[in-house]
C-alpha cells in the first residue's frame, strides 16, 4: 500500500472481528514501530502484546469504567459527535473482544513522564498504528484507562519505573466497517507562515 | 513508495540541500500530518511553516546555544555513538541553512501541558516525517530549542496557551546522505506477552 494512502485512511477503527490476529502480523506491527525515533535515540519504551482473555477482561473493566465516569454524564457526552459517541460506547463495552490490545508503556526512571517524554513513545505509537493500517488492521489511540493506571499496571506486573502511554484494540475490522478519509480541519486553517497568525498559503490547500 | 519501505527508512536527516521545498510538498506533508489522532479529535495543533531566514536565523541560534550547553561537555558527548555526535554537530552549526523548519506547537489552555497531551501532537509529528519521506525529504525530530521556549515562542509570536512540540527542520538530503535502515534494540527484546517481562516470540522476529 502507498505511504499517503495508508496515512490518509488510518482512521479509529472501534469494532473487531474475534478473529486472531496472526502472530508474524502483530511482529510487523511492532517492527514498525521500533523505527521510530525518541530522544538521543534512547528508545525507552517496551510493548506489552496482550492475547490472554482474562487480562483483556480485567483491562477492559477499568476502561469501561473510566468511560462511564468520563462520558457517562450527559452534559460531557452532548459535546460528542453522536456518531463517534455511539462507536466509542460500543468500543468502552466490547473492548476485551478486541483479539489483542498493544500497549507501549515508557520509562520513567524519574518519575511521572512530562510531555517531552510523550516525543520519545507517540511516534512509535503512530507507527504502530499505520503498520497496522498497511496490514489490514485497525487500531484506535485509547488512554482512558490511565485513571486506573496502577490498576493495569497490577494486572500485567508493569514495574514502578515504567509509565503505560496507550490502550491500542488491534483487529480486523468488524463486518461493515472501513478504512477511509478521517474528518480534519484543514491544513489552511492550521498552518502559519513565519509568524503566528500569518495563514500559510501553500498549493494544493484544496487536499 | 510502498508504507513498509517509508516507516523503516525514515531516518534522522541533518544534512541538508539549501534548494527550496516546494510549496505543493509542504502542504503535502502537513496534509498527512493532520491525518494523525487527538485526544477526542480535539486537533489542539498548529504548525509553524518557517522559510524566512532571518527568522531560521534566531531560532537557529538558540538550538545552537541548547546544543553547547548541553552536549558540548565532553563527558555528555562521550555518551554518543561518535557518528551520530559529528552528524547532530553539524545540525547544531548549520540548523539555519535548512530550508524550512516546520514546529508543530499544541494548545495548551490550562498551562504547561502533560504527558498525555502528547498523544494528541506527536502522532502528527511522526505522519509528518513519514509523509516528507516518502517524498524524498529529509528531516529530523529536535526539542533542544525548548530551553529557550519563551525565546523561540517570542521570535514567532506564538502567545501565551501554546506550546512548541519539536522543532523540524526539513529539505532534501545533502550529496552523499541517504535514507535507510536505523539501528533499533529488536522487537524480541522490548515486547512482551501477556506479562511484564515474558518475551514475546512472535514469528519473524528476525526481521
Amino acid at each position: 500500500m502507498d505511504v499517503f494512502e495508508a496515512l490518509h485512511t488510518t482512521r479509529a477503527i472501534r469494532r473487531f472481528k474475534t478473529d486472531p490476529v496472526p502472530d508474524e502480523l502483530i511482529t510487523k506491527v511492532l517492527d514498525a514501530a521500533i523505527r521510530a525515533p525518541s530522544g538521543g535515540n534512547g528508545q525507552p519504551w517496551s510493548f506489552m502484546v496482550v492475547k490472554d482473555a482474562g487480562l483483556k477482561r480485567q483491562v477492559a473493566a477499568h476502561y469501561r469504567r473510566a468511560w462511564n465516569e468520563v462520558y457517562g454524564p450527559a452534559e460531557r457526552a452532548a459535546t460528542m459527535d453522536s456518531r463517534v459517541y455511539q462507536s466509542a460506547t460500543y468500543l468502552a463495552e466490547h473492548m476485551a473482544e478486541a483479539p489483542v490490545f498493544i500497549i507501549p508503556c515508557i520509562a520513567t526512571p524519574g518519575g511521572r513522564s512530562s510531555f517531552s517524554a510523550g516525543s520519545s513513545i507517540y511516534p512509535a505509537v503512530q507507527n504502530l498504528m499505520v503498520a497496522a493500517r498497511g496490514l489490514g488492521l485497525g487500531t484506535t489511540l485509547t488512554s482512558l484507562h490511565k485513571r486506573y493506571e496502577a490498576e493495569v499496571k497490577a494486572i500485567l506486573g508493569i514495574p514502578d519505573g515504567v509509565e503505560t502511554a496507550a490502550l491500542i484494540p488491534m483487529g480486523y475490522p468488524a463486518d461493515g466497517v472501513k478504512f477511509g478519509p478521517v474528518r480534519r480541519r484543514p491544513v489552511g486553517e492550521v498552518a502559519y507562515l513565519d509568524r503566528w497568525g500569518a495563514a500559510y498559503r501553500g498549493q494544493g490547500l484544496s487536499t
